[in-house]
């Protein structure tokens, strides 16, 4: 799998209007076949931090995703709720296996 | 879901020997009533760098996973291979909700 943590600092003011656009494109997010996962996790600490760990099954799937109408509303929605430019680390999978990542939620996909 | 990250910079003769003594954890841990998932990714960058993504049931479960054999056994096998010392953050899920981190592949737990 091609794994991107998303690391993003909301304004205080914006966090749950965050959490909204998040939830929306996630959701929208999962339903596409080259994505295995779309978490979105807040820092219990510091509840203006969020992290988007996505799961996508290969390299060229984080661009297909850039194209999509769902990804193109988020990006704008959140752009002037964000605190400092985004950044994203990149992963390789060790455990599970390519086998271990789909959600028994969405096991109809 | 409680969340963990956990962040662990490995010296590089010992990248090998931490992700087979990572897998074992990861496999054990799984199966343990309290947590979800149990994922050990590696950054791409920066292949020393690694990330444990453990989902528990509930803020009582970190503790219980951290009395286990296999919890202890990794602890003290990956000490002298951390170039640093491991650390962590916590996190609430605000996507999926509660029902959907257990994997497919796991369907019989």
């Amino acid at each position: 799998m091609f794994i991107v943590h998303v690391f993003v600092d909301v304004k205080p003011e914006f966090v749950d209007s965050f959490k909204a656009a998040s939830i929306a494109n996630a959701e929208n997010s999962i339903k596409e076949p080259g994505i295995a996962r779309f978490d979105v996790v807040q820092d219990m600490t510091d509840p203006t931090q969020f992290v988007l760990v996505e799961v996508y099954r290969t390299e060229a799937d984080p661009a297909r995703h850039k194209e999509t109408q769902h990804y193109l509303t988020w990006r704008d929605t959140v752009e002037p709720m964000m605190n400092s430019p985004r950044h994203a680390r990149k992963f390789s999978n060790i455990t599970p296996d390519d086998t271990g990542w789909d959600s028994m939620a969405l096991g109809n996909k």
